[in-house]
């Protein structure tokens, strides 16, 4: 019986433990070994332990207190500025680990731009990971915590949920009156980077009327959460007050909750945005504290009929530009995404958006590619954000079945989550990413060889992937390989597969001989055997005709 | 209310009715009109009527018998025979309205081979449609009935669950005692084309073992599917001898079940398939009825590390001559593709088959882009069956949540359809096919003008849509437009773009200050309001800050 349990890999140092979700497997292969986001598991209360802390303190840059430290005077303690300064942290060899490539590369990645480790220096308690094209493509979940009714214990449940189907950032979109303990619970206990919006924050504290916003109530929003630990934060410092009305002829105008705010507030002062003109100021707090930049897209397409228009392409551009400040200063920055965008539409919004960004990290929303299946939309979106992952997006913030509906519940969230994992890993495939297609050989494999319970461990979703098996086939002895033999050795494939390779070997004639002698005919079970044949023809080997007969005496359906 | 309802539009003759699904729209445009495979609806008892009967009649080809009639010797009543002598038939004329394009494109396509009209001279219950690329992609639902316990009600609501959900065509895979009333029942009931794939009867006949397989026992089968009615066949005459080899050192071996039988045929007599052999009498056979091919890939990969393999590849090439060889005898072709796989890969197989194949239509199952997903097949194949579509593939084989792991249900057959009616209107919009964008923007209209009843109407899958949107909002009233007002006048995004637009007329400076005059904040709602929030914040509006509170005071997740 064949088991997945978690494994450490140790680094360089013994403080630099790697985890990993390791599938012991039957079929006379090494365990494989699979990137895992579950985290260690923590108790609420006390919350993770500091992983990076010694990491950090080392480097000298950062005064301890607290969980980590309040960085130093004109410190820009930032993994750009070690990156640039030739510095492979303990976080790049984490990251090289898991990633299984060359920690050089890593570095070299970081200190181009071209991907961002999300570390802030008082987040020790994260597993570092990297986001950028070169690397496995990551997803993001939202979760929004009650301050009112939730317990500390329900807002890591929620986190926890995300993280074990796999997501590789969370963005807490937590508010209301008890917004900073809220946080606080979530980034105590998140191993994973956290993201948030500050402007959300920040309107709360002007009661909730974007024209009463201001750069001063903005700043120290964003410094109470770096102190916190946020490891990233959406800022709509692009949305300017001249691309505003090339929004006006849309069909669904300004769908961004953040590009919404700061359009409201530009028109009302009839002043640029003041995240954009106090950007350099932004940067300054952000390096202190190694908070990597996501510029949010307020001018992102709400539908097909608005993707790829000039309104969206125009505040790419200025993304752009805030790209090259940031980096001025040290700062990590990733690039938000559509949205909504038809499939012949797609590589262009890459396309550009490496150009005008010269080429820091793609964060995209989906994209939905078509708009008629409200319900569906974790499928509308995953579709397109295989494809935008192909083409070299390293983020994929997922989507629900919910969205435009209602609220995602449990269950939307795993469905998201999931959906996007499918997208990434597929994106994963044609990226050629090293050690991608092993995932898919192995389960493959498996399927072939009748191997279930390896089937089941490898895959995304072993409790659903089981569930259904068993709906046909609950004994456990179904779930080995002597399956075979219900189809009938003459009509197995694997069985066809091993006569070629003898064929290859000795002539055919006197082979079809021997077939024929050996009395070749399709095993018939009795029907008793239905549910056994059922899920055997489920695997890769075709079922026979007479497997057939049984399925469809079920009156069901079957995949020709 | 609007509502969404069967019309009728009539053609050039009264006989001809084309369906569509009217969708009244209270956004002051005209209803939107979609394509419909619903069918009109029958008694099992009595069948459908024959809508095409007086059309076939009046071409004098066919002897009058029973529900249509007999070919006259030597007679080739197919559609692309009289497409190529110029003429445009009723079953044309049906499809050029129903597609909305002219009669003369269908003509062409249809004369060219570039699209195929399954119309068997037997079957004259369809409501004809068209395989091409130059049209609307179509999908297909399997479904596998029971010969022994399932009642004609039973297989015609089977039937009419894959149809009302969508599926263009239907393969039934029935097999067992009484498989010929079975079909019988499925075919007089269908008011869309049915496939079949007649080696499975074939092999019933010879007890299941496919070494006692001849040319005699299949051509009998397939004669005896044509006087029914069936409108196209898979057959798997291009698994030759001498590629079965190539399949050896495969991870999955040979997955489809028709080219395992081959398989196993050619192995046990070291004789050529004898499909193949046999392939010019079959022409004469299905000409005779207008049945049209659906030649099989015998040798489909069942495993991304399969794809595009040499296995694969040789038996295209050896399709694209029998096409040659069908059209020779005026027989209509559609060749069947993969299967399994990665992104990267999937164009390749697209412009071989076309280029090969001489442009006929495509017809593939899935393809999945990724293993590692098991129960959640619809999804991964939905990803490549959306991308094949755009590359110019004609028709999609659905794949259900259950592919590999048991039967689908109910359940699952309405998941795989929807996937992939999600995966073909995907690729029209990317294909720019005339007027499939016109759905996209009702929807997204009637969304930004916060028209629930509307989207709901326009949506793939109403009843969802609406139970999602019913689980925060059951109340009636919250259905209309006046939710604007719940997230204030100054922060819904069509104020806000309205506003844009009389800015756009007059000065900007001016409006500010009438803006702020006017006392503009967001409207604070009550809490009782929250759940008609929600439900406005998943419009394509911007919910405001004060919204987003109440949402995650809900502890509920929400899409940034």
């Amino acid at each position: 019986m064949s088991a997945r349990r978690k494994v450490y890999v140790e680094g360089s140092r013994p403080d630099i433990r790697v985890p990993f979700a390791e599938v012991e497997l039957s079929g006379g292969e090494p365990p494989l070994r699979l990137y895992d986001t579950s985290g260690p598991g923590s108790d609420p209360a006390v919350g993770l332990p500091p992983l990076r802390g010694p990491w950090i303190a080392s480097r000298g840059d950062v005064a301890p207190v607290r969980g980590a430290g309040t960085p130093l005077a004109g410190s820009r303690p930032t993994q750009l500025a070690y990156a640039r300064a030739g510095v492979a942290t303990p976080e790049m060899e984490f990251v090289a680990i898991r990633e299984d490539v060359p920690v050089e590369l890593v570095r070299e990645e970081i200190a181009a731009g071209r991907a961002v480790l999300p570390a802030n220096v008082n987040h020790p308690e994260i597993e570092p990971m990297i986001i950028g094209k070169r690397f496995l493509v990551k997803v993001n979940a939202n979760i929004g915590t009650s301050a009112v009714t939730s317990s500390i214990a329900e807002e890591v449940e929620k986190l926890t949920w995300a993280t074990r189907w796999g997501a590789d950032t969370v963005m807490d979109l937590s508010t209301g009156r008890r917004i900073h303990e809220t946080r606080e619970a979530i980034v105590r206990n998140s191993a994973v980077p956290i993201g948030t919006v500050p402007i959300y924050q920040a309107l709360e504290k002007v009661g909730g009327d974007p024209v009463k916003l201001s750069w001063e109530v903005f700043r120290d929003t964003v410094i109470e959460q770096c102190e916190q630990g946020v490891d990233y934060m959406t800022v709509h410092a692009g949305v300017l007050m001249r691309y505003v009305p090339l929004a006006v002829d849309r069909v669904t105008g300004i769908v961004s909750r953040g590009g919404s705010i700061m359009a409201a507030w530009c028109l009302a002062h009839h002043e640029e945005n003041f995240l954009y003109t106090n950007f350099a100021a932004l940067c300054e707090i952000l390096a202190r504290y190694d908070v990597t930049f996501s510029l949010g897209d307020g001018l992102r397409p709400g539908s097909i009929a608005d993707a790829n228009d000039a309104a969206q392409f125009a505040e790419l551009r200025t993304l752009g530009e805030l790209t090259e400040v940031a980096w001025e200063h040290d700062v990590q920055v990733m690039i938000e995404g559509p949205g909504h965008v038809p499939m012949h539409k797609i590589k262009e919004n890459v396309d550009l958006q490496q150009e005008v960004c010269h080429e820091a990290p793609f964060y995209t929303l989906g994209p939905l590619t078509t708009d008629i299946a409200p319900a569906y939309d974790h499928i509308t979106s995953a579709i397109g954000a295989a494809m935008i992952g192909m083409f070299g997006t390293a983020m994929l913030c997922y989507v629900t079945p919910k969205e435009h509906l209602g609220l995602p519940d449990r269950d939307d969230v795993k469905a998201g989550v999931i959906a996007y994992k499918i997208a990434a890993h597929a994106a994963d495939l044609a990226k050629g990413h090293p050690g991608a297609q092993a995932w898919d050989d192995a389960l493959s494999k498996a399927r072939f060889e009748f191997r279930w319970a390896d089937q089941f461990n490898l895959s995304l979703d072993p409790e659903t992937a089981r569930a259904y098996h068993d709906e046909t086939l609950p004994a456990e002895p179904a779930k080995t390989a002597h399956f075979c033999s219900m189809c009938g050795p003459k009509f197995c494939s694997m069985k066809i597969t091993q006569e070629l390779k003898e064929y290859a070997a000795r002539g055919m004639k006197e082979k079809s001989e021997e077939f024929l002698d050996s009395g070749s005919r399709v095993y018939l079970p009795s029907p008793e055997r239905v549910p056994a044949l059922l899920a055997s023809r489920a695997c890769a080997r075709p079922a026979s005709a007479s497997i057939k007969a049984l399925l469809v005496d079920q009156g069901r359906t079957v995949v020709v």
